[in-house]
């Protein structure tokens, strides 16, 4: 199955002043696709830090993406990070240049400018119709960190990432994680490629647990789900779905 | 300034079930206290992944929390890695056993008993009426998942991170980024220990930017502001807070 990595690049997420939105939005539209996102990791602003994470990202899933750090201000430096991570050059895209241009309908200034320089070699992807463009180099996505911006770019890229899509039942049970762990053991000797999550639940009135059954094979998922509500006690189970 | 690192513990983050609201959570806390929260990883519940991690961060970091994976399941394997971290023995502690059977007023069973194994050695935190204590393993303190413990529990060990506080300014701007950067860059010509941050917004009607200025040093910090907004144009300015 295809991996990846999402690499969240901010100060402001990591001094609590932005809540990081991208992340829940990417890790449930991979799942969607299929794909397993193995590991997100939140770093600031630093050059040799985010090139030093892409380098191992790149190297380690088969998508990497990134969030934030491409626009014009001082702390955009995530261009620069990626040319570094590769051994690449960053160099000033006229195509892009051009675009902004037409845009903004006004000669660039050096801000402006800033945001058109990228990693020598690197694919470029329009996106209908915002005038900056997704910027591919080797495997890596660099895309923006405002949430709009980021849902709409990797929206547009989406189909690239088609894995195995995974199917999921979920599984309500009103007694405590402790009371059933013996029966989820059990399950699991049985269905061994089962992928099982138990969730407790604080303040939810009507179950204790939400637990998740998932597989790529749809009637294995099945056969497990009902192996396991025949196993419980049957007032246990409040909902399956 | 002392630093930190978050280890996110949790098939169920990456896989887009469930939102961490611990990292914002914990992200301003730690800014509020003046700890440097320097990085957030999100790693699957496996063991191996669990206990590199942990070593890396308490080897790079002041001070390290882990959330997640201290459950009775099977997916529950925090204990059991961060011990493997160090090195230690996973051991059976009496001592929260019996406190279990006292709120339990039952026989302790397997998935119960599990809750009550930690590294040999762990310093053992009480949590006001909570039965299961904050483990403390070298510098790595082992949060639950489960938001409202989590919050709970951080707040009952919070005094232990006292760090500088850092005060904060944020400035509301009318203008794109591209138009104030320059002024950006001559602020941080003067100020060159000022930590400033420039966000984007879409769709809020009545600013295009947030800018966030910071020092631990308030007096350092207002003359930062006043110098920022002389170089701005009166009218870019919506609201300084």
């Amino acid at each position: 199955m295809p991996s990846a990595g999402l690499l969240v690049i901010g100060n402001e997420i990591l001094s609590g002043k932005i809540v990081d939105t991208n992340s829940p939005f990417l890790a449930s539209q991979l799942r969607e696709l299929g794909v397993d996102l193995e590991r997100i990791v939140v770093i600031p602003d630093e050059i040799d830090t985010i090139a030093e994470e892409t380098r191992r990202f790149s190297q380690s899933y088969d998508h990497v993406f990134t969030s934030g750090g491409i626009g014009p201000t001082h702390d955009d430096v995530t261009m620069e990070a990626i040319a570094q991570a590769f051994g690449k050059k960053l160099i000033l895209d006229e195509q892009i240049c051009a675009r902004i241009e037409r845009t903004q309908k006004e000669p660039l200034n050096d801000a402006m400018k800033k945001m058109a320089y990228m990693p020598e070699g690197a694919n470029v992807i329009d996106v209908s119709d915002l005038w900056f463009p997704v910027v591919v180099v080797e495997n890596v996505h660099v895309l923006p960190g405002i949430p709009q911006l980021f849902e709409k770019k990797f929206q547009s890229i989406r189909d690239r990432f088609a894995g195995v899509p995974i199917h999921l039942t979920r599984i309500y049970v009103t007694r405590h994680e402790s009371e059933i762990a013996e029966d989820l053991h059990g399950l699991l000797r049985e269905f061994s490629e089962l992928m099982l999550g138990s969730y407790p639940r604080i303040g939810e009135p009507d179950y204790r647990v939400m637990l998740t059954l998932e597989s790529r094979d749809r009637d294995y998922l099945d056969r497990a789900a009902e192996s396991l509500c025949a196993r419980l006690p049957s007032d246990v189970v409040l909902k399956v779905e």
